[in-house]
């Protein structure tokens, strides 16, 4: 597998295919992949007539006292991942190629980025609109892929590339689950075995709540209560927040309108992890 | 002349020109263009094969209070000299077509924009790099070219170019000044007869601290004195600020050092206008 370490190396290489005529792909991950990436990957090479991974652990979109330390790695594993799925080029430059020491330029946005994840982790947007706006200008894209398991972000990548007028297009592709319904994370390697155990309840609270919409229970602060309460009953399961959101703008909705426009969106916190997770209702 | 009003026509336009190898020049302005701005168009028209000129007042970098509502207008003029420098296209957008309703990204940038004009003027360089980083992904130019009359935006742009991994070429040209030694600006417009014969005061300041510098005075406190000095002397002439600075951080410094890395920039209010300007010392 092709891993390239510095900006200047990958852009010549994109710059000769795209010479070619031919069109790119970019998977924007932090590494540690799980079939969640296996599926944005596996969609990009079908689309595309090359796949560029990016992996790249950001250090701007953690805060102090965040997991940015112990997130986890496993290149070797990562790039046979990569290889097997018909990726072309991984991109991994060390955080020093990306930030050099006189870096304060940024790419932030208000409304969409303010509420849910970005509630409680203050710079997490921030860094992630910067550092996505540098991988597609380095990548220079015809399409990038995001999972919708961090709906929030994918709503921002959205927003970001239509308020720029940056020309590529953004591809939100649906939620990877284990068999038991926990969302693929590379976060769930935190969880010991009893964690492990009860964090399937996440992804149950959630379809119980859409079972609820679909027998006519509209009010999004019943739906939450119901939610929150099904975390209660779980003494190791803590609700971060719980809410029913436009699936746009990810601003709270007090009712559940039209078919598939709406989002609940929850964090739950897990031992170590906080895990992340919501459906389409 | 080609003036075009909508994102997708000019990108129409401009990726046509790129499939055939073509490389583009862009001159952003907000129009009312002057000898300044005509020897950014003729360089760019010199060193590429297509020169965009962008013609946006753009609201976003104006505070409330500022002279937005007011600032000079004149398409019919700015058409002409365009078609007379040989630039192939303007792109002339309304304020609804680069800034729809619900509008929530920004591009901005710490240390670099926060002294200077940016210490007055709060959002101008958000602004600034906001609707740049606009136009840059609108035309894809190879090169962009700026006025050195404006050294701060000229260092705040190269700055984010260098950070976000922006793919093209900044040029700086330099100010072009009237027989007098005034920098040419559309703000001159503002000036009443009485002001215009006192406005090239400012440049003959910098001038005499430039000699100052030459015969070894290099103290910044004693040269943006002499500065302030020679301001004072004119009741009309309010300074705003004067400071030393280094020509790529646009951080004060204390005493000039090197040849050509520092500043004279300083900002002076007369009458309805308020003139920028700087010098290499």
């Amino acid at each position: 597998m092709n891993i390239i370490k510095t900006i200047g190396e990958t852009r010549k290489i994109i710059k000769d295919w795209k010479k070619s005529g031919l069109t790119v792909g970019l998977v924007p991950t932090m590494g540690f992949l799980h079939e969640g990436h296996g599926s944005l990957i596996a969609r990009s090479v079908k689309e595309n007539d090359r796949t560029v991974v990016s992996v790249f652990v950001n250090p701007m979109q953690f805060s102090l006292g965040e997991d940015m330390g112990v997130y986890p790695r496993d290149m070797e594993r990562d790039s046979r991942m990569c290889q097997e799925l018909g990726a072309d080029l991984i991109f991994n430059p060390e955080a020093e190629e990306m930030y050099t020491k006189s870096f304060y330029s940024f790419v932030d946005m208000s409304v969409i980025s303010e509420g849910l994840c970005g509630a409680s982790r203050e710079n997490m947007f921030k860094g992630v609109c910067t550092v996505v706006s540098k991988l597609f200008n380095i990548v220079t894209p015809d399409r990038a892929y995001f999972g919708k398991k961090d709906a929030q972000q994918l709503a921002v990548v959205k927003q970001m590339v239509n308020d720029l007028n940056i020309d590529i297009k953004i591809v939100g592709c649906d939620c990877v689950r284990e068999a038991d319904g926990l969302a693929k994370s590379s976060r769930n390697s935190y969880l010991t075995h009893g964690e492990r155990a009860v964090a399937p309840k996440i992804y149950a609270a959630l379809l119980q709540v859409k079972k609820m919409v679909i027998c006519g229970e509209h009010h999004s602060c019943v739906l939450t209560e119901s939610f929150k309460r099904s975390m209660y009953d779980e003494p190791m399961l803590q609700t971060e927040y719980a809410e029913i959101v436009d699936g746009l703008t990810m601003q709270p909705v007090p009712q559940v309108t039209g078919q598939g426009r709406c989002l609940m969106a929850v964090a739950v916190k897990l031992g170590k992890a906080r895990l992340i997770d919501n459906i389409e209702i």
